[in-house]
């Protein structure tokens, strides 16, 4: 049996806001730990890794490891019908096919139980090593965002360059270029607008913007965004989830033009 | 001659907006009594009722019974045209084949009139008999319009269930079921934001959500809603316009899948 | 060498707004008075004429007298990733086919740069001599707006009237007519808010509301709007830039229905 109960349910609703469009389907495993998610998108391309710990609950019971699959799809359609005050819980009997997601109003005068199909989805689970990297940016998730938006109107890949005067931003396309600079900023007063970069060497790397537009989403979860960026790895984009877990985005460097690195099959 | 002043104009935009998607064109009844109309949407399945008394407007001079048969989609692109702090006036010279919305800023300086061309509509005036219902419920018409359309998302047609615990609201779908409950909540400090029960016996019935989301357009007009439900008649939502009446939209229960029961033609 | 250094940077993005919908491609013109544009749109009904002297930037440097053509939608599309705070400097270097665009953000933490490549436009420079109006109407940008949209959703056209009491809006379609009257008003207290007709002569013209509805997305620029009327003359729609310049569009009255007095081309 398992029951999962979250106070703060929006969390759970902008998780699914943040990875619905990247991936249609994928299986939320359940442990001792917390529940987590890996999933590819379907061009397997880019790489989507959740994790909610399980002190981040208010209640979190999971009498044995579960691997739940779903369509993130409809249970976005779900979740969006949970109010943003309310409380989330998570519940499944063993052996059974489906998935109930109960809201609680705050007041407790409103109660819902949405009953969701589970599927059974193959999926390998990738070992993501901890690695070193070159440089890494932390700034404000909405300068990201925004960026990311600004630059797809030029073009459709992003050169992202880190010295360590600031981080350059930059793109090309039939109308012309376009490079923004953000300077490293350690204001201390707002630690939510700073943008700090801890460099071993410069590095330069190139992404598609589409995909970088899609990690975007996850702005919702957290004024701070955390990009990692070595020439051999693919970049990972994270969003914290309060103090519970994480979202994270891998996505390979484009090595030369139309052709993208990617993830094993 | 008719003359009707309405110092708070804003009521007879919303008036539009409720019922011009459910409504193509309809005989607007004038008299002593009020500014008046029935009528049914295309379909022959929802009927709306609306009362605008003729106290509720500053000047109201009705010289004999007139109907104006008008066509919903233009005259809400009349009142669009009104400002929301607008007084509005709705003038007709007796065999006369127009109606004049006059359109009075506040402070006087901006003075509109729109001149529409009336229609010939046949139709025919149901009697509504005063009946008893198995159970009124009246809550917030926020609430119940955020549950009509969360529900849309699941399935197309919602049981309405109520008990004295409270009344639950279930669909189901491709991709699962949903029940929503709303507990009996007499809140005294807030009373627009309660729920309140009045059940002589316990009633379940099911409806088209379609025609429901049409219904809660009508929203703005009132924090609260009245549903009134008995297992051989039609459920009417009822939202009040003030002081100065209602609109009441009657919906014939689903009896057998893929039938509706019609009123009569 | 040019560098134009404006600190208000949301002037100009508002300026492109108001007149990318209208005009594709345009020289703008930089000369030690100021930078300028005149341009037709592409039907040449409507005259657009815009003014932003020099005075009113930071820094204006302009070493020659130089003709730059721009396409209009790839302009809006650079500053539309200038922030609202932001600095924007246009730069061109002496022969170059490009021109640079730079953002700064208010704290200097961002520094963007776009670079635009320039067209070969021909555009022969109409003389607008300076004229008497028979009448002068100075009303709130907003009313304006709202004035024409609203007599949009009846008809095609609008026939603007002016006496000593007021300007009146008039339009007729197939669902019926309006007419809006806006009375001269010249409250002292909020003189964004005033009314005030200069009139010589009474008169009245008819003009395609299309045009005026393009014309007034340059109100963001201004709380008030200019409209110049004479019988024997396009209609003069201007709204100041702060105390720096002007936008003003010229609209040739209709004469007979389905004829529209164009511009010598």
């Amino acid at each position: 049996m398992l029951e999962l109960r979250l106070v703060q349910g929006s969390l759970l609703k902008k998780v699914l806001e943040a990875i619905k469009d990247l991936v249609n389907d994928a299986n939320f495993d359940c442990s001792g730990t917390g529940f987590s998610l890996q999933a590819m998108d379907s061009s397997h391309v880019a790489l989507v890794a959740l994790l909610l710990r399980s002190e981040g609950f208010e209640h979190y019971r999971c009498d044995r490891n579960l691997s739940m699959g779903m369509n993130l799809g409809n249970m976005s359609k779900m979740l969006r019908c949970a109010g943003n005050d309310d409380i989330i819980t998570i519940k499944a009997d063993d052996g059974s096919d489906t998935v109930t997601f109960m809201f609680e109003s705050p007041d407790q005068d409103k109660i819902a139980d949405f009953e969701m199909k589970l599927m059974d989805i193959d999926s390998e689970h990738l070992g993501i090593p901890d690695s070193e990297y070159q440089a890494i940016v932390r700034m404000p998730s909405s300068e990201f965002s925004r960026i990311c938006k600004d630059l797809s109107s030029i073009g459709d890949t992003v050169i992202i360059s880190v010295t360590k005067e600031g981080v350059k931003f930059s793109t090309a396309g039939d109308i012309g270029t376009a490079n923004i600079v953000c300077r490293q900023n350690k204001t201390t007063d707002k630690p939510e607008d700073s943008t700090i970069i801890e460099m071993q060497e410069p590095v330069s790397l190139t992404f598609a913007l589409r995909y970088m537009n899609s990690f975007t989403k996850a702005s919702p979860l957290s004024d701070q965004v955390t990009i990692s960026l070595s020439s051999e790895l693919p970049v990972v984009v994270e969003y914290k989830i309060g103090e519970m877990g994480y979202i994270r985005f891998y996505l390979a460097p484009k090595i030369e033009e139309d052709e993208e690195m990617k993830f094993p099959q």
